[in-house]
Formats: structure tokens, C-alpha cells, sequence
């Protein structure tokens, strides 16, 4: 299944789609039905999530009545992030895949002669995650390297503390696509890189949540970006130094990770920073992140 | 005034004090007389602390009446940290005290001829922030360099963006001591200090929080640390690197600090890992984080 938040009639809703590029239906409509589906928002969704509701929503999945009455067409709504507001701070991979390391000049596994052993981590604060097809700011006297960074973008799906690599799997509701969006002048400036990663707009998030299920092997998806078309990162997350399961299992032996954690796990080489020279984003630019079995996440630079 | 968060009979509850160490009262208790002082943790009390809600408490403190039956015996309750669930990730600033700067070898103004022309922000997440008087996970197998740092926190009151260095005060809500607890090899490890900070249990933080005006200048206050009775950290401070107002003003311009916001301004010099040779926390050891007119924060080490 995949989870879009939208706006309807000024209200924040969520629409479920059972099968990819197909069509997508009101929860709040549905939960006439299965009356745990009426949530606030994705955080409380997530946490009502059982495998009990899991399964009557597939079973509305059946019935042409219920839904029928309960259709959207996704290009009539708005869309919102599928967390608009994270109820923590989004917990990112810094540096996750070695050709980015090389294009970065630090922390690559070649001095290691084999897998680097650690993982970087920082977070970044998102006071209202950027829905797909907004804009995101460019702060203009602030800002003067605005880079992208196509991720893949974990969610916890319940409290997870001391969890082994082997079962960290069952902690993940789903899926989404991050674009951890960084002023490179401030992450530089600060030396720690939380600030320069934290300016309002800075993480565009979407277009849906696509649960664990339908996804599979979360280690191998295609993973790209465009800006105006032109194919600047184009990987697979295999490539990644750190894993999902290990990284959750490492974050979450001292620090519990609670259900609608987000985890951004690192963006492949191509950044802007990387490029002879340098190239950052300006007004106008058009940004398209695409993770296989997700979809896109779109963007332009106001 | 200065709040408290206490537990009673299994509930939170907010408590007053009027005076610095004079008796302090229940404010659901209080509400009866003044609605708005109905509210269900201290996040909810900054949000609804207005000028008039302020002035209304203030007038209950001569009301002898009523303060008589909502009168509480401080050491009679369990006092849980003043925000035991910050709404966001705590907002650190690192090595922002000289002194701390050349212990710790490294981001010290001495390069500069004068002032660090830069200040270093990270982040905390905080699942459950630790109270007075509770007891600090040693993580034994994962850490083996336990830290102390006193810092004083800073609590905003309403949403800051875009907030100028000279009207950032209007904004703080009130002052309480931190206590940012850091694993050093977890810090090394993983090159950013988010996950080494992030530990649960490791933010003890209080024993309560005292409004703005009863501060005066925050930039004047003597801050100290203890551990077993041996004073480690003796500062003031007015020896902070980036100022209280500087740091508000320089996060706001390009991120909101939504009213809730705690901000931990950086330690004094005196740490564990700056001792010769470096001595670090052991079970048992006692911790006194002090902060003038605030009070002092007590941990053991578990």
C-alpha cells in the first residue's frame, strides 16, 4: 500500500492507494467501516498501524461500493508532505555511499581497504516538511551553495530500542523519498553540519509513504536525481556503506527510536559540491529525486 | 516565578513558586481561579503564557486563601524534569566557552586574534528528558567514556524567526540547567556528536524553570559542576563565545524556533575528558550541575 497526505478543503487528510499508479481513496471516508483508520495525521496512522488494520484495510481493497464512493483523483488535490510535521527531528546517514565519499574528499572505505568501520550520523530539524511540487527557498544573502541530496527515507513504524540487524526489518512501516536539501556555506561555517541542514523548506519529503511490504529488498532500488532534466545522481541504494537494518539496529541500542521516526540514509554521489566546479542550485531550477517502487518527488528553487 | 514539573498520584503536574525557595503551589489548582492555567504539561503552559495569563498568576500570590489550599511540599513529591518530552530535538551549541576550547584542543578564538567568528550548533534527541534527583545510564559495553557538561538551557517562549540579537530576549520564556551528558568514544566514532549526545537518559535537565524576568542578564550567571563534592567546572557566563541573544538571532534567520524550543548554550571547562590524565563517570559518582538563581541539577551515575 502507499500513503499520500493531502489537503481537502483546507483540512489535512490521507489517501491510501492499494497498487502502484492506480487509484487512491479517502481513509477518513473508509474508516466508516474500519473506525481505527479515523487519525489525525500519518504520525497517528502509524501508530495505529497493527497488522488487525493492516488486514481490514486490505479487505476494503475488495469492495467496489466502499470505494467507489471513497475515490480521489491525486492530480485534483494538493499535495502535502506524508509527514508534515516529524514529532522529532529526521535522523540522517551523513556520507552513506563511498562514491560520494570520493566526490566529498572525506570519510570514503578506500582508507580502510575494505567497508569503513562507522557511520556518520546528524540530524535535521523540520519544522513542516516540503510536500512535493512546492518550492523551497533559496535565502538569498544567507545562502550561497544550496545543494540537493536524493535519499532514501526510512519510517519507523513502532518503538524500536535495542533492536538486532536481524529483526529491524519488522520496525519499519514504510518507505518514502527525501531530498536533504543543504546550504553548504553554513554546514561548513558551524563545522557540526545541523544548521546548514535545517532551514525552513529544506526537506522536501514525499510524494507517498509506500509500506515495507510492497517494497521488499529495501538494498536494492534505483536511486536518481534530475535538475532541469539533466541526470545528475543515478545509483542504487545496494551501494550503500551502511544498511537500513544495520543502521537502525546501531541508533537504536542506546537511543530508542520511537514509531514515525524518520531515517534519511545518505544520498549517492553527484551532488552539486562534487561537480568541476561546483554547481548550486538557483531560482528556478527543477529538482526530480526518483527512488524505483516509491515514484518522484519534484521541486523547484523559488 | 519559577515552574516545576512534579509527579502526584501518577499524574504531571506543573508547580509554582513565587519566590526562590519559598513554598510552592499546585497550578491545576490555581486554575480554578484562572482557566488558563489549566494545561496538561509545561509545553502547553509556555504556548498559553501570555502577558495577561502572567499577570493574573502573579495577583494569585497574594491571595493567601487560595495559595494555602494548593500549598505542596517540594521534597514531599517526585519532581520529574520541567519538559520531560521536548516537542523537537535539543539545540546545542558546542565548545562555547574559551577555556572548554583550549581543554578540549580545538575551535578555541585564540587562532583568531579575538573572537571565533563562528558558532557550532548540534543537536540532542531527547525521548525523556531526566529529572533531579533520577539516575544516568552508564551503557556499559557501549560507552566507555562518560562525560559531564553543565550548561545553562534556554526555554522559548513564542515562535522566533527572523528574531534580530537585540529583541531575542523577548522571546525566552525562562532559563533551567542542563546537563549534556556525552559518550566521548560514541562522539569520536561517528564524527558528527548527535548519537554520542543522544543516548536516552542522557539530558538531565532542571530542577525547574525560572521565568526571564527573574534572570535579569543570563549572560551574568556563575555556573558550576561537582562531582563526588570536587568542584570540576567554576565559569560564569559572560564568558560564552556566541551570547544567548547572538545564537536566537542566528538560528532564527533561516529556521522558526517554535515556542518549546530549548537551546543548551555549552559547557565551561572542567570536563572529564579534559582532565590529565582524562577521568571519566563511574557508577556511583555524584553530579552537581549549579546555575545561579536557578538552582542545582543532581544525578548519579547508574
Amino acid at each position: 500500500m502507499r500513503f499520500y497526505t493531502v489537503e481537502i478543503a483546507g483540512r489535512e487528510e490521507i489517501l491510501v492507494g492499494f497498487r502502484e499508479n492506480e487509484a487512491v481513496y479517502r481513509l477518513n471516508l473508509l474508516a466508516r467501516l474500519v473506525p481505527e483508520l479515523a487519525v489525525a495525521d500519518m504520525n497517528e496512522l502509524i501508530c495505529r498501524y497493527t497488522p488487525e488494520v493492516k488486514a481490514k484495510l486490505e479487505h476494503l481493497a475488495d469492495n467496489e461500493d466502499v470505494l467507489q464512493g471513497a475515490a480521489v483523483k491525486l492530480p485534483e488535490v494538493k499535495l502535502l508532505a506524508p509527514i508534515v510535521h516529524p514529532r522529532q527531528d529526521v535522523v540522517c546517514l551523513g556520507i552513506n555511499y563511498d562514491a560520494h565519499a570520493q566526490e566529498a574528499g572525506r570519510f570514503s572505505s578506500e582508507a580502510f581497504g575494505g567497508e569503513r568501520p562507522y557511520t556518520i550520523y546528524f540530524s535535521k530539524r523540520v519544522n513542516r516538511a516540503t510536500a512535493s511540487g512546492e518550492s523551497v527557498p533559496r535565502y538569498e544573502g544567507l545562502v550561497d551553495s544550496l545543494d540537493y541530496e536524493a535519499e532514501l527515507g526510512v519510517i519507523l513504524g513502532r518503538d524500536a530500542k535495542g533492536v538486532s540487524k536481524e529483526n529491524a526489518r519488522d520496525y519499519i512501516f514504510g518507505y518514502t523519498i527525501i531530498n536533504d536539501i543543504s546550504a553548504r556555506n553554513l554546514q561548513t561555517r558551524h563545522k557540526q553540519w545541523y544548521l546548514g541542514k535545517s532551514l525552513d523548506g529544506f526537506t522536501p519529503m514525499g510524494p507517498c509513504i509506500v509500506t515495507a511490504d510492497e517494497i521488499g529488498d529495501e538494498q536494492a532500488l534505483d536511486i536518481s536525481c534530475t535538475v532541469n532534466g539533466e541526470l545528475r545522481q543515478s545509483s542504487n541504494t545496494r551501494y550503500m556503506i551502511q544498511t537500513v537494518s544495520g543502521a537502525i539496529a546501531e541508533l537504536s541500542e542506546g537511543m530508542k527510536l520511537a514509531a514515525g521516526t524518520i531515517i534519511a540514509t545518505g544520498t549517492p554521489a553527484g551532488v552539486g559540491m562534487g561537480m568541476k566546479p561546483p554547481t548550486f542550485l538557483q531560482h528556478g531550477d527543477k529538482i526530480v529525486c526518483s527512488i524505483e517502487k516509491i515514484g518522484s518527488l519534484k521541486n523547484v528553487i523559488d
